[in-house]
């Protein structure tokens, strides 16, 4: 029997989930939740409900797992505890300072309801989690390097569109080539944010427009941009979507240790992926399967990828496991 | 309280360990066990007991994690079972094909006497098995790849001193870097073993020594030599001794695979080590310390590295981790 999955939402993240499913022989789409009118959205998987989120808790027992692809702002500190009450749960929730109370609020309903909640799942927050923790656990006498990209972010392309005059905008966070590379001969350098990553801009302005002040309202955008070197480059609607409408992503965490005097060590994680969000969307799956074989042996509370060894992750048995992968 | 540590043998491996323990202000080496004449061992730890295998029994109490440093031919297979019946233990044991009924051994000591075993720990087995775990149930629709090098391989350089007028040798083991890069690509490639390592021996042969007999019995090897592409360096012992007395190593693990039609990801996990007896002893300190706590928690039994959630390597509380590494 396979495992019964649901999602709430049907954004970028959900669809990553949904094309995972397909490649899951154990896993199950059954159900889509909305906020929207469930008959403007059509999904991939034929013969799938896409109801009204109202409607969810007549499906209490018909999910094994829900999975939350809400943003973490606003959905999924209210969305991953109330659902919680009902189902095992997964979410994505990536806001690194509010993790610790997000997991409190969590664990209460999921230890409530003798439910599974697993939170901060996908690359970073999630695997890259898992190899700074490992790999600092190993050697506790280094130091942690986590870079991004190159690769699209959404949260800085958004920035890019709300300036007046921008018809559209693509931004690739960059990783600084000369840094990797002394992190990598173990030169364990102290790098400003100036120097882990570059920012580059593709943006798509209105006719007539004032190029050089959109350039300039990029370059000094606090937070976004303006401790960051950025290269804007203005280019055609055509162009941008010829060019630039994937969601490539990646990167990767490198640990610099020492076990004995000058007897260094370089362990890196590194991430090459087409779609960001297909990814996130894997990782999430993996841990969905792990969600219910966690609660089927009767553990409850929230989880994070900390908590979790990887052989829940499989469908093979463990015997299967150590004999092929270990 | 410090986490008492036992080492069973002093060997490379051994020593490796030592250096970890004193990393880490939560471990503590409380004694060494020998077959050889205590006296002639001398460890870097002051005020450490060296003391002979025979005398083991009597600290079944003043120890909570015995590492046993032996080799997987026939150290292991009789000594894990055999002393995880008065102590948790930790092994290396990394013959791939005897895993399945190691485990089977170890499990059944470990349980009855309530204790933990991990076997099979370091980086391959260990952490490479991990991330082949790991990688291959986020991409199921994909391919694992794994190299290793470039480093020196211990058994290979046993071999080649075994032959009629050598008096010295190290081999160095060495990815093809085509092969790498394709695989990094992408491209998925099918690779014989002579297309992904190559090795590199250099040899110190006795004055008046026929080396092209040498040469030859080397590439011809069986298993050892005959299926890759070998090279010899004939060299004086002082460069050996100058230039070659390390023991580096490394490699990597790569996933290779597809979300949907077309949607690549390359998930890679690499090692640069300086010595290999030391990263490998770092690994298992750190499931040592998860050994202890999981047989404090009341579990018992035989553990591989994917039973065991990472959060168990770290001394930290799982509040803290959350805080500071998710």
């Amino acid at each position: 029997m396979s495992i019964r999955i649901g999602l709430m939402g049907y954004g970028n993240l959900s669809r990553g989930v949904e094309a995972a499913i397909k490649k899951s022989e154990d896993l199950e789409l059954v159900a889509v939740f909305t906020r929207r009118n469930p008959d403007t959205v059509a999904i991939r998987t034929e013969n799938v409900p896409v109801l009204s989120e109202s409607e969810i808790e007549a499906w209490k027992d018909k999910i094994d797992v829900l999975v939350l692809g809400g943003g973490s702002a606003t959905d999924l500190p209210k969305q991953t505890p109330e659902y919680a009450k009902l189902f095992n749960v997964v979410d994505s929730f990536d806001t690194h300072a509010r993790i610790p109370e997000h997991f409190e609020n969590v664990d209460k309903a999921s230890k409530d309801a003798g439910k599974i909640g697993v939170i901060s799942i996908g690359w970073d927050p999630g695997l890259f989690s898992l190899m700074r923790m490992l790999s600092t656990a190993v050697l506790p006498d280094g130091n942690n390097y986590t870079f991004w990209g190159r690769g699209v972010s959404q949260g800085h392309s958004d920035a890019i569109r709300r300036i007046e005059g921008v018809l559209d905008a693509r931004q690739y966070t960059v990783p600084v080539e000369s840094s990797v590379n002394s992190v990598r001969n173990g030169e364990n350098p102290e790098l400003t944010t100036r120097q882990k990553h570059t920012r580059e801009c593709f943006v798509v302005a209105k006719e007539g427009a004032d190029l050089a002040r959109i350039e300039k309202e990029i370059k000094e955008m606090p937070n976004y941009f303006d401790e960051y070197d950025t290269t804007v480059n203005f280019i055609s609607q055509k162009e941008l979507d010829e060019n630039h409408k994937g969601l490539p992503h990646g990167g990767f965490v490198i640990r610099s240790g020492e076990t004995s005097e000058g007897v260094k060590h370089i362990v890196e994680f590194n991430l090459k992926l087409d779609s960001n969000p297909e990814f996130t969307g894997a990782v999430i799956a993996a841990y969905a399967r792990a969600a219910y074989r966690l609660n089927k042996e009767g553990q409850t509370g929230c989880k994070t990828i900390f908590d979790i060894p990887v052989s829940y992750l499989s469908s093979e048995s463990g015997e299967s496991l150590r004999k092929h992968l270990l």
